[in-house]
């Protein structure tokens, strides 16, 4: 499962560079500790971190037990498609927040789509796929 | 380990559920983002994700760690317990914040008996238990 | 691998704790809710918890992929290194905001590094180090 190990690290190192963004903008846009809020750019950087939190918790055991259900590259490939939603949305969030729906689509689609293989995976009782 | 896998997926399942409603009552509200204040309803929904998100993150890794170390239909049956308690927090929070502890118990009480039990098995070193 | 299940149960308790202690912040300074903002105290103890469960998400995954890769000793020791720091981290967060930066440190460096660690041995295909 190494492939799958490499896409969960990489969505955690993502995820940690968002956060040392938010880190950044404390201090670039003067929001003292511990507010969270008090300028827009703070909290859209805030948001974006805060929301791939939300989806990376639901992402590593979607991800980690479709693989034990289908075959790796299938769920390697939604990971991928996780990681570039992602940037996307980060991205569309800095800089025009009414854009990121593209970004978030394409993070939130491969999570549900990991989801409910795993879900059907597990209630199939279907064995391990080759890694 | 499939029953726990079946709990763990509807777990974040329902998680996924409770952020889709966020989503929806940032439209049914008109709190705009990045802002996450500004209507009490909102706010309530929102809160019902964060604090499942807050719990999701101790469930998963007890659960797991449970099932390691103890049988697993008690260990599944702590997870059931979980995914109802959390339904009932949901639609308390929702309708009269106040009468949330029930709901709030019922998924705290499951979190610390499995990672208690996890606890006790990685420490006594007890071998898996059938699955 | 029981080491590294004692370091991950013992993170996510002390996460539990951090938690608990928002809830007795709540009545302590009439914080009602859905709010999370309105007394200075319950909003570093709200931080203090949101950090760590920022943190948790990285830290849990970081810690397991890492223990697949290289040997337990050092894993698990950067996972009580994790945990030295988030002690320091709340209690400097409570007490002075402005000098958590130690506790952080410590507690983000292992965190990174069992990353960095985990990525370099999924990369290289290692094996599984001996438990």
């Amino acid at each position: 499962m190494t492939h799958i190990d490499v896409v969960a690290l990489l969505a955690v190192a993502q995820y940690l560079v968002f956060g040392s963004m938010v880190g950044q903008a404390r201090g670039k846009y003067g929001v003292q500790a511990p507010a969270v809020t008090g300028h827009e750019m703070f909290e859209r950087t805030y948001r974006v971190q805060m929301n791939t939190l939300e989806m990376l918790v639901a992402f590593l055991p979607a991800l980690y037990l479709a693989a034990r259900y289908w075959p790796t590259v299938y769920v390697a490939g939604a990971g991928v498609v996780y990681l570039i939603g992602r940037v996307l949305y980060a991205r569309a969030y800095l800089t025009k927040p009414d854009s990121r729906g593209l970004g978030f689509l394409l993070s939130m689609a491969p999570v549900t789509a990991l989801l409910l293989a795993a879900l059907v995976g597990a209630l199939m009782g279907r064995s391990g796929a080759p890694a």
